[in-house]
C-alpha cells in the first residue's frame, strides 16, 4: 500500500471491488448492503467526531477519526458511483488559475 | 496543479503557507485567524452538506461538497499541526496486512 | 410566547402555519420551499454549531446554537408532518417505567 | 412523566441529578464520567442520524432520532450549566415582539 495520498486511489479500488460481495466478509461489504442512508450516516458521525478530536482530544486521536472519515467518504463516493478523480479535479479547478482564494469569491448558499 | 490525489499535498503545502498572513488576502488566512473553532465547524458543515448530496442532490453536488469537505479537512490539519503523510499512514495500516477488512474487528467507541 | 418548554409547541405551531406561504414574507416559508434536504441541511450544521459552542465557547453561544438547532429541528419536523407530541411520548415513553436507565439496554446501530 | 413538552424540563431535572453519581447505576452517569466531548460527540452523531433519517427513512425513525437528539442535547446542557429556561427565553426573545421572522434579519456567521 502507497504511504502517500495514493493509497486513497489504491483505497477506493479495493472499496469500489466490494460492491455486491458477502457483507459477512467485510465490513465495507457490509456498509453497501445495509445502503446508502447508513453509508452516509457512518461518513457524518466520523466527520463529528472529527470535530470532536480536533477540539478536545490530541493529535493521535484527530489523524485516527481523519482516517475513518476518509474511508467513509470513499464508501460513500463508491455506493453514488463518483471516481475520485472527479473530486481532485474540483479541487484543481478551484485552486488552479486563480489560486484557492479564488473560493473566497464563491457564493456559498 | 495535480489532477491525482497529489492534489491534497500540493494543497495542504499553500494551505500550510497561508498560517499567520493576512486574513484579507485569503480565505484559507482568514480562516486561521478565526481559530480552530470555526475551521473545525466549517468542515463539520461541510460534512453535512455531502451527507445532504449523497441522500437528496445529484452527483455534482457530492463533488461539490466533498471538494469543499477536504479543503476545509486540510486547513484543520495545518492548524492542528498534523501532517497528511499521518493520515496516509493511519490509512495504510489499517489496510495493509490483513486487508481493509481488519477495520471489522476494531473496537470502536 | 411562553417562557417555558411550552414555547416549542407555539413555535410549531407557527412554523406549520408558514408550509405554502410567501417565501420572500419569512425565512420559515423560504426554508419550506427550499425544500426538506436544505432544511435538513440547516439542522445539521446549527447542530455542529451547537458541538462546536460547547467545546470551545462560552454558556451565551451554547444557548443561542441550541435555540437555532431546536427552531430548525421543529422545521424539519412540520415538513415531515411529525408532530411534536409524538417526540415528546417517546421521550415519556424512554424514561417511563424503567427510568432513563432504559436506554442504556437500547441496542444502538 | 409528562407527555407535552414539560417531558423536557422533568428530563433535564432527572439527567442534572445523575451528575457525579456511578457511571455503572446509569447511561446518564457514564456520559458524565466521559466528558464534555464524548457527550457532544453523542449529540452530533445523533443530529446527523436525524439528517439521515429525515431524508431516507420513516417518521418513525425520525421521531426516535429526534428523541435520542434531545435527550443528549439536554445531557450537553447539563454538562455545561446551562439551563433550560435559558435556551426558552430565547427562543421567546427572537419569536416575541416581531414574529420569528426576525430571525430573516439576523447576522449569519
Amino acid at each position: 500500500m502507497a504511504q502517500d495520498s495514493k493509497i486513497l486511489e489504491e483505497l477506493y479500488t479495493v472499496i469500489a471491488s466490494r460492491k455486491g460481495t458477502d457483507p459477512d466478509k467485510s465490513y465495507t461489504a457490509k456498509l453497501f448492503a445495509r445502503g446508502r442512508g447508513k453509508i452516509a450516516q457512518k461518513f457524518g458521525e466520523e466527520a463529528v467526531e472529527t470535530v470532536v478530536a480536533a477540539l478536545s482530544e490530541g493529535k493521535d486521536e484527530l489523524v485516527g477519526e481523519s482516517a475513518d472519515t476518509l474511508y467513509h467518504l470513499l464508501v460513500l463516493w463508491a455506493d453514488c458511483g463518483v471516481e475520485p478523480a472527479k473530486v481532485w479535479a474540483e479541487l484543481a479547478r478551484r485552486t488552479g488559475t486563480s489560486g484557492i482564494d479564488e473560493k473566497k469569491s464563491r457564493a456559498k448558499k
